[in-house]
């Protein structure tokens, strides 16, 4: 099966599906789009994917998938092995709880078209985007740090020895932060996890300098 | 089984959770709480759920669940019967993506929390803070439209003929968005399902108004 993966190197959810492809070991063609250009605005690609955005997975058969953790759950059920959930339906349930506090409380505030809706609407310059993105990463990271050390099922990584669907997150997060300078010393087991991720080659070949479209 | 489920009558997410846990039959005292007097932000709650957000789920064993769609999630595994998500691997990646649709792109933009901050850091007044909301609904809503509209797997609800994850992310939306009076004429077929939806007893119970803190 060649996939075709249409994305961006910088988006943190093309950074997620392309570090759990990784780890899946399926094989993909990479095609990069210009996010600020309007590339993913065309009639062309909104048939592909009618909110305009990245990733979409393009299968052999012509059809088109979206929204990166949807597609990452359906990695999961067609490509069993390594598992990036848990055995167990608590361990399933604390895995997606993780990677929904990133999924649904950060990156959906602090994507490009919101810190442009937010200088278009509001003014904001490069410091209250800056401010902005700041706050809803600390607000959720401090949470996140809370429920890792918290937990008895925090290993190596957030669940235990093995990477899971919150690791993928939560490495796409961390680099996503990078954007705008975020240190991860406020939180020493985001840090601790995020160090242990990017040693491995699943991860590392995911991030966004590693593209091709990487400026 | 009694649960216990923390939540404020019209938080989207808590609606979502409440006709969840009606359509799988599954009984849950309620525990309201007042959101804008910050009773989420306190030592207790945020022991129960380190983001001080609703729902939180209680169990029996006195442990706590917490993100709406990860408990919906370990429902569905605990509690099969009825399916929220088809059976087939393609049927559940639609489901998934358009439940994300709505819980990763409009939904973490216009929750309290974030309209409180648009307020305090750029001084957005109820008029700004409608036209935010309603770029994120229409932006996103006209998108799910395009996605219903353009594939025989939608029925009489989202994903052919019995009501899935993805309704129930919808009807929380759409009662969302009578917040600030959001009509639904621009989307027919988004309307057509939402009416449908408040048909069911398991959905017309989770509304906001049928609840016991609803003002």
């Amino acid at each position: 099966m060649t996939l075709k993966l249409h994305n961006f190197f910088r988006s943190s959810t093309s950074t997620r599906l392309r570090a759990a492809l990784n780890l899946k070991g399926v094989d993909f063609d990479y095609i990069p789009y210009v996010l600020r250009t309007g590339e993913t605005r065309t009639p062309e690609y909104l048939a592909k994917n009618p909110q305009g955005l990245v990733p979409t997975l393009e299968r052999e058969d012509g059809t088109f998938m979206t929204q990166s953790l949807a597609i990452i759950e359906w990695l999961e059920e067609t490509h069993p092995e390594p598992a990036l959930l848990p055995k167990d339906a608590d361990g399933r349930a604390r895995v997606r709880a993780l990677s929904y506090m990133i999924a649904c409380e950060i990156h959906p505030l602090n994507n490009l078209r919101v810190l442009f809706r937010l200088r278009d609407q509001f003014d904001a310059d490069e410091e209250a985007q800056k401010d902005w993105f700041t706050h809803w990463v600390t607000t959720t990271f401090d949470a996140f740090e809370a429920a890792l050390t918290h937990s008895a099922d925090t290993g190596t990584y957030c669940h235990g020895d093995t990477p899971t669907l919150a690791d993928v997150c939560l490495y796409a997060q961390v680099w996503n932060n990078k954007r705008f300078g975020i240190p991860l010393d406020p939180w020493p087991t985001i840090a601790r996890i995020y160090a242990a991720l990017d040693q491995l080659p699943a991860f590392a070949k995911a991030a966004p300098p590693q593209q091709p479209d990487a400026a």
